[in-house]
C-alpha cells in the first residue's frame, strides 16, 4: 500500500494511468483517503457527474492484513445523490486485493472523450485498459460471468450494472465476493454514476503473484493484538453470535418489538407481517433448503453476517439480504413474501442499485398512490424499469427525493437527498441525530446509535427520549469514521462500545501493522480530522445546519406504537460537531 | 384594499374564511405584501408542498386605479420549485379586480382534510366556498368555460390546470385576461402546486356592483401624475413603439443578433432558424391572418405587448407567446415552426405550465438524447404527457433540473432549481448576475439586466464583460422589487430607466394615490426591504452564497459567436446584496 494509481480517462486515445508515491495521502486508508482526497482534489461547486469531480477507491489501513473483518473498502466522491462529500463502505474481495497489490488509493479523474466503456486490468506488473463496448447495458451479474470467463475465478471484479451506466443518483459500484458472486456493494449516494460517468464499465483486480497476506512490521505483537481483537469479537453476543447465525436481519425482530420498525412509509412503528420477514424465518427457511446464514463477506471475517440464500431447488438466489434491505421492500412496503424480497435483492445487486434508496423510493410510491402498498410483484416490475430505465424507472433510479418531488409527496424520509433506512427517528432518536447530522445523508452506518438506544451495547438509553442523544452520535460518528479508515468493519462496534480490552486490541493492530504507537485519544482524533474535513466540503458545497435537519412532518406527525414525535432540538442537532 | 382574506382550507367541513383588517400589512401591495406575509408566517425549513406553507395573492399598490399599466398582480409562498421564497407576477383580471373587491391580500392557509376539490366564488358582498370535483384534471381552457357558463363573462377567473392539481413543480396558476381568455399566468416557480397542494381548484372573482376604478386620494395631482407617466411610456421606442407592434418577441432577433439566443440547450447563441420564429414573421402572418398583435393583458395597459394568435382559418389559437416562450420551445430546442410553437404555448396555458420550464425541460431531455433537437412534434407529445401525469410527464413536469437529475445531465441551465430563461449569461453577463443572485432562483425579471447590457436602456456596458455587472444588476434588482409591489407591468422600467421624469411621475402616481410624501428613495429602500426579507427567509432555508452561482460549465464552457465564458467573479456575485 505504498502506491496511488491514478487514472486519467480524459486523455486523447483513452484512459492513462499514472502510478506514483503516497506524499501527502502517506498514513491515509479507508475513508480518511478518500475523504482527504475529495477534499483536496475536487472543488464543492463542481457538478458530481462533471469531468471535475473524481472517484476514490481505498482499502482500510488493515486491508488484506490477517486481522479479523478488516478487509473493508471506501469509495469516495461527491454524491450525484446528495450533493455532499460521500464515503460508500464495501466488502467483498475489493479491499484485500488493492492492497495485495499496493495500491493505497486509485482516483480516477477527467472529463471522458467518446461514449465508449472501458474496463481496466490492474495487475501486479501492469495498468491495462481495453474497450468493452460489448458490455454495454450488461448487469452485474452476466458481466462478472462474462469476465471470469476471461481472466478467471481468481481477480476481485469491480463493477457497474445498468444503472450506473445510466448515470443514476442511486447506482452502486458493485465488489466480487470472495467466491465471485456480484453481492457486495458499496450502496449509497450513487458512486455507481460517478464510475459510468468515467466510462469505466468494470475493474479486474488479479492479485496473482502477490502476497496473500500483508505483512505486519512488528509480528509478534501483531499476532497477540489480532488474537485478541478475535477473540473479544467471538465473545461478544452480538458480534460472535447474533450477526454469525442470523444476520443483520435480527433487526426486524428487534425494531419491532421497539416500535421502531418503519411501516408503510413512516406511517407507524410496526409492522404486522414482522414474522414472515424475519431472520428466525429466513435462517429456518434457509437451512432447510441448504441455503447458509453464516457467510464473510470478505475472507477473514468472523462475524460472518453475509449468509447465502437458495430457492427451493438448492439454486442460489441471493445473499442474505441485509435488515435495511428486508426493511425497504417488507415493512416499508407493506410487504411480507421474504422469497420476493430475496429476489429483490439479487435484480438490485444486478442492476447496481441501492437497495435502500430502492425500496425507500418504492414505499413513497406506493404513499403517492401510484402503486398499492403490498404489490410485490408491482415492485419486481419497478425493480426492472428502473434497470432498463423507462421513464418511471428514472424516477426511481433518481432517488426517494426525487420520486417525491415528481409526484407531489411532502412525505419523502430523506436527509440531504439521502432515504433514511430501517430505523424510525421518532423511536430511535439516537439515530435521528445521525440521519440529520451526518455529512452523508440519511446514513445509519454513519452513527449507529441503535447500539446504544435499543441494543445497549456501550451503555443504555431511552429511544424515545430526545435527551443525551447528541452526545451518543457524536461520539459514535466520530468514532465510525475512524473504523471506517482501519479498514475493520463497522459492525466491530458492538464488542468495542462494550468491551474497553478490544478496542485496545484493534489499536494495537494497527500499531503492530504499521509499527506505530497510537492511542486511543489518537484514534479519536483521527476520526475528528475526517468529520471536520468533509463538514468543510459540505459547507463550500452549500451546505448549513439548515439541512441538518428532519423533514418537518417528523416532528408534525406522532408516530405509534409510542405515539412519539421527533422533538431533538435545533440546538442539541448544532451541538453535535462542537469539537 | 382595506381588507385581508384569509382562507383555512382546514376546518371540519371544508374551507372557512376570515376577513381581518390589514394591521401589520397596511400600505404593502403586490410583492411587498406577498414577502412580508410570507416571511412572517411561512416557517423557511416547511414544505412547499406541506400545511405550513400559504398561498398569497397580492394585487400591487396601484392597481383598480386608472394609472396606466398598473394592473399586476404577485402571488407568494415558498416554492415548490426551488425551496425558496416566491413571488410569481400576472397580468389579467386578477389584480385589478381583487383590487376592486377591496382585498390588499387573500391568504390561503392551513391542511386539506379530504381529497375534495374546491372553488372560491368572491363578491362584494360574500366569500363562498363550493366543492368542484366535476372539475377534476380539467385543463385550465374548458374549466374556465366551464366556470362562464356558470357565473357569466364578467368575473375574473384564477385557476389551476392538470399540473397544479397533480402538484407539478412547473405548474402555474392562471388569470383570465379581459376577454374572459385563461392565457395570463404566475407562471415561475410551482404556484399552481401550492394552490392544489390546499385542494382549490379556482377562484371567482366577481366585481359585480364595485367601482370600475378605484379613486385617488388626491384626484388632481392623480391626474396629472398619471399623464405624464403615460406620455412618458408612449413616448419611449420599447414601451411605446417595441412592445405594442412587436410584443416580447422582438427579442429573437435583437438576441440572435448580440450572440445570446440560447440554442440546443445553451450550446451556441446563435440559431439559423431565428428569422422564422422571430416577431418580424408572427406579426406578418397573424396580421395576414386577422390575428392583433396588439393586445393589452389587462384593461389600462397602454404597451400592449400580448397579442392575440390565430390559425389559418383565423381562430384563436393562443395568446402571441412571449420571446422566452419562443426561445425555449424554439432555438433552446432547434424549433423554426412558430405556428407549432403557438400552439404549445396553448397547450401549457391549458394544462397550466410554466412555458419557460418546460421548453428548458425539453431542450434538456433532448441533451440526454431522449428527443431529437427540433422534433416539435415530439415535444407536443411531451407536453400531453405532462399534462396527462405519465411518467415522463411527471419528471418533466417537475423541472429541468428534475429532468437533468433523472436523465444523468450536467448541462442543466438553472439556479436554485430553476431554468434560465431565453439570454446566455456568458453573451448577457449582467443577466446572468441576476441569475445568480436573485431570491427567486434563475429568472430574467428579476433584474433585467438586458435592458442596459443589451437594449441600452439606462446607459450602455459591454455585455461580453464582467466589468460593472454586479452594480447593474443590483440596481435592477431594487428597483424591480419595487416596482413588483406597486402593481405597474415590469416593462414601464423601459422607460423608467432612461427618462427621470417617468421615473418622478410613477412616484407622484403612488403620492397622489394614497396621499403621501415619497422620494424616489424611498421606493428605492422599498426595494432594499423587500429583498432583504427574501434573502433571509432563503438563508434561513438553508440557502448560502454557494447557492448565488451559475452551473460550473458556464465557467468551463465557451459560447459561439463571442466564445465567451463566464468570468463574473465570486466576489462580485456576493457584492450584489452589499446594501
Amino acid at each position: 500500500m505504498e502506491k496511488v494509481l491514478r487514472i486519467n480517462v480524459g486523455a486523447e486515445n483513452g484512459p492513462v494511468a499514472t502510478i506514483e508515491e503516497l506524499g501527502a495521502y502517506a498514513g491515509l486508508g479507508g475513508r480518511a483517503m478518500t475523504t482527504t482526497v475529495v477534499c483536496n482534489e475536487v472543488p464543492p461547486n463542481c457538478h458530481p457527474l462533471g469531468p471535475e469531480n473524481k472517484l476514490v477507491f481505498s482499502p482500510g489501513l488493515m486491508a488484506g492484513s490477517a486481522a479479523a473483518s478488516s478487509g473493508r473498502i471506501s469509495v469516495g466522491c461527491k454524491s450525484p445523490l446528495t450533493g455532499t462529500i460521500k464515503e460508500s463502505n464495501s466488502g467483498g474481495t475489493g479491499g484485500q486485493f488493492m492492497a495485495r497489490l499496493g495500491y493505497a488509493a486509485i482516483i480516477i479523474e477527467g472529463e471522458r472523450k467518446t461514449d465508449d466503456l472501458w474496463k481496466i486490468v490492474i495487475t501486479k506488473d501492469a495498468v491495462m485498459f481495453e474497450k468493452c463496448n460489448e458490455y454495454r447495458m450488461f448487469s452485474n451479474y452476466p458481466l462478472v460471468a462474462a469476465l471470469q470467463e476471461k481472466y478467471g475465478m481468481e481477480p476481485g471484479y469491480v463493477t457497474i450494472g445498468t444503472a450506473g451506466e445510466m448515470l443514476m443518483c442511486n447506482s452502486t459500484i458493485c465488489f466480487t465476493d470472495p467466491e465471485g458472486r456480484a453481492t457486495r456493494h458499496a450502496g449509497r449516494g450513487g458512486v455507481g454514476a460517478v464510475m459510468g460517468s468515467k466510462g469505466i464499465k468494470a475493474i479486474v483486480l488479479d492479485p496473482a503473484g502477490t502476497p496473500v497476506i500483508r505483512k505486519p512490521k512488528n509480528a509478534e505483537a501483531f499476532k497477540a493484538a489480532s488474537r485478541a481483537f478475535a477473540q473479544g469479537l467471538s465473545s461478544h453476543p452480538v458480534c460472535g453470535t447474533g450477526l454469525p447465525t442470523y444476520g443483520t436481519n435480527v433487526l426486524v425482530n428487534i425494531l419491532n418489538e421497539a416500535g421502531g420498525l418503519p411501516t408503510k412509509n413512516f406511517s407507524v412503528g410496526r409492522f404486522e407481517g414482522a414474522d414472515k420477514i424475519c431472520a428466525e424465518t429466513m435462517v429456518e427457511i434457509q437451512k432447510r433448503r441448504g441455503g447458509n446464514p453464516t457467510h464473510g463477506c470478505h475472507r477473514g471475517c468472523i462475524m460472518k453476517c453475509s449468509g447465502i440464500c437458495v430457492d427451493e431447488n438448492g439454486e442460489f438466489v441471493s445473499k442474505q439480504p441485509e435488515y435495511e434491505t428486508v426493511w425497504s421492500h417488507g415493512a416499508h412496503c407493506g410487504v411480507d413474501d421474504l422469497d420476493k424480497i430475496i429476489l429483490c435483492d439479487r435484480l438490485e445487486d444486478d442492476y447496481g442499485l441501492d437497495t435502500i434508496e430502492t425500496g425507500a423510493a418504492l414505499g413513497v410510491l406506493m404513499e403517492a398512490g401510484a402503486l398499492k402498498w403490498g404489490d410485490i410483484d408491482g415492485i419486481i416490475a419497478m425493480i426492472h424499469e428502473i434497470g432498463k430505465g423507462t421513464p418511471m424507472g428514472r424516477i426511481l433510479g433518481a432517488g426517494t427525493a426525487t420520486t417525491a418531488r415528481c409526484f407531489g409527496i411532502e412525505r419523502a424520509p430523506v436527509v440531504k437527498g439521502q432515504a433514511m433506512p430501517a430505523y424510525d427517528p421518532r423511536a430511535v432518536k439516537g439515530q435521528g441525530v445521525t440521519y440529520a447530522t451526518t455529512t452523508m445523508g440519511a446514513d445509519h452506518t454513519a452513527g449507529y446509535a441503535v447500539a446504544t438506544n435499543i441494543l445497549g451495547c456501550g451503555g443504555k438509553t431511552d429511544p424515545l427520549s430526545a435527551e443525551g442523544q447528541a452526545e451518543i452520535s457524536r461520539n459514535l460518528q466520530i468514532a465510525t469514521a475512524a473504523i471506517d479508515a482501519t479498514g475493520y468493519c463497522l459492525f466491530t462496534a458492538f464488542a468495542l462500545l462494550d468491551q474497553p480490552e478490544t478496542m485496545q486490541a484493534l489499536v494495537d493492530t494497527i500499531n503492530a501493522m504499521y509499527d506505530l504507537n497510537m492511542s486511543l485519544d489518537d484514534v479519536t482524533e483521527l476520526g475528528k480530522d475526517i468529520l471536520r474535513k468533509e463538514r468543510a466540503f459540505n459547507a463550500a458545497a452549500g451546505f448549513t445546519k439548515a439541512h441538518d435537519r428532519l423533514p418537518l412532518y417528523f416532528s408534525r406527525e406522532s408516530v405509534a406504537p409510542h405515539n412519539v414525535r421527533w422533538d431533538v432540538s435545533d440546538e442539541d442537532l448544532d451541538s453535535v460537531f462542537n469539537f
